[in-house]
């Protein structure tokens, strides 16, 4: 969403130019490679409304057999990296409680994660999807752990709190333990709300055209919500089968990806005749 | 250890030969290759006896202020390795309820064999020291978790508690979250007791030359263990400052190596005079 971001001004194009990626490339100098670094001015012209097709990513539509998801808003990210120093030290030959093991407190600190997701409810979700251990050998308790939070809410103060009490727990957990915590934030954004004219055009729409739909947040981050702070926005979804995403099993039939086509036609056929 | 474990008829030059190391290379090409590789065969002669002086690896001696550990024999150890298998998912579009997470396996299962260690007690140790998750990405649930669980006990009823313990508490947290699990031994030994003729011996030595000493078990796996099944066997510890090893910091002071140094070959000179 680097690019959306940029073109609403939210980011200016040099900073853009700069970002290196993991693999050590640059943005630039790759733009530069394939031909793409175009000249045309940042932040970009307003247009007059945005709307975005995607696949859901996720399972609910699939699960309840519907066509169209009506994609009210865009769930607030919260990414956090830990980085957890203990001591590294042999396995057979260090006591348990002369420990001060990073391992041990990156994985009270997952579990503290989930508890928290399932106990706050809602759409909140929780995710450890990047960890690594230092040395990483069987028979070595971990100098230090590297690992990723990645916190999500539609609602900003369940987020917040969600992020606090998490907080919290890593602190405690990391103290009882002798580990030290150095915390840093990878990305955060807080959540979005659509246009309610553009959501209400979809769903009139889709019902128009006799398809059953469900109004939901969208779970992951899209270039929409970049947009939604200049012009009116929405977005329309259809079903990834089994809910499976980031992941070379993802599909969606070919019906739904037809229908859902057809829905984006119609919805920037009607806004064109709409004046805000 | 595994030349040790070939000196003694445990495992086959052959086998010994064919081993390939992590990084790809194999044992009987790189003895080739530096000039190493001998024509002595194996098993090889059977020792009069076989004393091995070592630092200790851990805080014990170091804490207490003691010069010689009189080592009476060493931990039994288990090494599993488990492969959880999940469904990768987008972080954010997959409600926690409908997940089937392997690295919310992995962490439960690691503060399980913490656990497990604690309410055991004595000499019990349990270490996750390697981890591995793929894609191993913020924002994607993990397809799948590679760890590893080092358990150790000078006790081996207690070891195979710890090992059955850890085994059912696995099978029902992979089941819970619809996880598959595989699970593979790397290494198996049973505690191996010291020679009470030399253990005797080193100690009896200590204490004529107005040594601090203290029996106990070896945490870490020896030569020793191995000669162990073929001759009398003991070992001598000298104290590691803090406890640390496997780690750059390791260290011992230098008066404490002629210490050690000077009770090797006061034991090795003492028991030419022995006669089994």
């Amino acid at each position: 969403m680097m690019g959306s971001l940029a073109y609403v001004g939210g980011m200016s194009v040099e900073s853009v130019l700069e970002v290196e990626g993991a693999d050590g490339t640059v943005v630039g100098q790759e733009l530069e490679r394939i031909g793409y670094r175009g000249p045309a001015p940042c932040p970009g012209a307003v247009p007059h409304a945005y709307v975005e097709l995607h696949i859901e990513q996720g399972p609910v539509l699939d699960r309840a057999g519907l066509s169209i998801g009506v994609v009210e808003g865009v769930q607030g990210i919260s990414w956090t990296e830990l980085l957890l120093t203990g001591q590294s030290n042999h396995a057979g030959t260090t006591p348990m409680t002369l420990r001060r093991d990073p391992m041990a407190v990156a994985a009270a600190v997952t579990v503290a994660a989930r508890d928290i997701a399932l106990e706050l409810g809602g759409s909140q979700v929780a995710t450890v999807g990047s960890l690594t251990l230092h040395p990483n050998l069987v028979n070595v308790v971990p100098a230090h752990v590297t690992m990723t939070i990645d916190l999500r809410n539609t609602d900003e103060e369940a987020l917040q709190f969600a992020e606090r009490d998490l907080g919290k727990r890593t602190v405690q957990l990391a103290k009882a333990e002798g580990v030290e915590v150095k915390s840093r934030t990878l990305a955060r954004f807080e959540p979005v709300e659509f246009d309610s004219r553009v959501v209400d055009q979809i769903e009139q729409l889709a019902t128009t055209r006799g398809l059953s739909t469900k109004r939901m947040p969208s779970g992951a981050g899209h270039d929409a919500q970049m947009l939604a702070r200049i012009c009116p926005t929405g977005m329309i979804f259809v079903p990834s089968v089994d809910g499976i995403s980031h992941n070379p099993a993802e599909h969606t039939d070919e019906q739904d990806l037809i229908i859902g086509t057809q829905l984006l036609a119609d919805t920037l056929l009607a806004l064109t005749e709409v004046t805000w």
